[in-house]
């Protein structure tokens, strides 16, 4: 059975978990708590030197971190992830867009509102995620215009990615009402059979 | 005949002519110039919302953005990407690594010293990046210790990922030979036939 290490509240774990479940993977969930800097202890660094969580514990030697690319691992053969293909591409497309210039902005507004209560020291920092944090979801608005999900019409990893940070942005600042395609979308994520919400206790 | 739209000065565009010359694939190089803007013109964003490069045309109608992406998507199939399973699963591990912990600190650091010509009112934000990139260096010099590649005995795409700004990290303020272990990788991947340097001239 699979191990995931990991902290509910932080939109890449709880990536790992939504699949799990949209899948009916059976699968232990060990908590990590970040504030406490539990992924620098010396065993953490052990099975992911980069000190991040996620990390799926795939069996006693190996283990495997970063959360899109466990997404990818779990979901392959299943709906959620082509198999080969543009289709695959485009997937990973979003992926690599949610990691680089949605993640760093997004999540982080939301990290330094809503877990450390925006320190006065941060909040220029906080401040200067808003734009790119638009800019962000204007990209998605627009493909969400064209395409029920993101790849097509049926929900995929890269929806999963998304959905993760995108859904909790009001914590960061940003509101969603501007995004009426982005909240039909949550939507229609949230009405998928197992979807679980983001809380410690659904772990 | 795919086109590629980049800057071969661009580590993320390097990567996708070092894959299309090691798998001996013809295409069309079409230089964008980012520093004039090119990137945000409407013709550009008609093909990439997120105006960066590089973007891979399939073709009239589908384009395909995100380096990485590009690079799983031409190496489907051939040996530069495991078909499937944790050893697929661990090249996109050490891509997103890439994209998170790797090229924001590595890549703008080069971008701001060698592009920008490290301007005064950039000098704290170049050096805010040093630790973190070296942090990345770091992980990639452990794993370096054990495998002769990224993710065993034989390149793959993760390795092209992390070759593109590892090797000119001196441009970004990073001196190489503390890490001997990545020396002699960058010296590996340079001994691949059809191997190309960085330079416009070998677009």
């Amino acid at each position: 059975m699979y191990r995931v290490y990991g902290d509910m509240l932080s939109g890449n774990c709880y990536k790992i978990k939504l699949l799990l479940r949209f899948l009916s993977i059976e699968h232990e969930w060990r908590h990590v708590d970040i504030l406490a800097k539990e992924t620098h202890s010396p065993e953490f660094i052990a099975i992911n030197s980069n000190a991040k969580i996620p990390v799926l514990k795939i069996n006693d030697a190996e283990y495997l971190s970063e959360s899109n690319a466990i997404l990818n691992y779990l979901a392959e053969g299943s709906v959620y992830l082509p198999a080969s293909g543009l289709a695959r591409a485009r997937v990973l497309q979003w992926q690599f867009f949610e990691q680089y210039s949605h993640e760093p902005y997004i999540a982080v507004a939301r990290f330094i509102n809503k877990f450390l209560g925006l320190p006065a020291d941060r909040e220029q920092e906080y401040q200067s995620k808003q734009a790119d944090g638009h800019k962000a979801l204007a990209i998605m608005e627009r493909q969400l215009g064209d395409t029920r999900f993101l790849i097509g019409d049926s929900p995929s990893i890269a929806d999963i990615s998304l959905y993760a940070y995108t859904h909790v942005a009001d914590e960061g600042g940003f509101c969603l009402n501007e995004y009426p395609h982005i909240v039909s979308w949550c939507s229609y994520i949230e009405a998928l059979p197992n979807y679980v919400s983001m809380a410690r206790e659904n772990a």
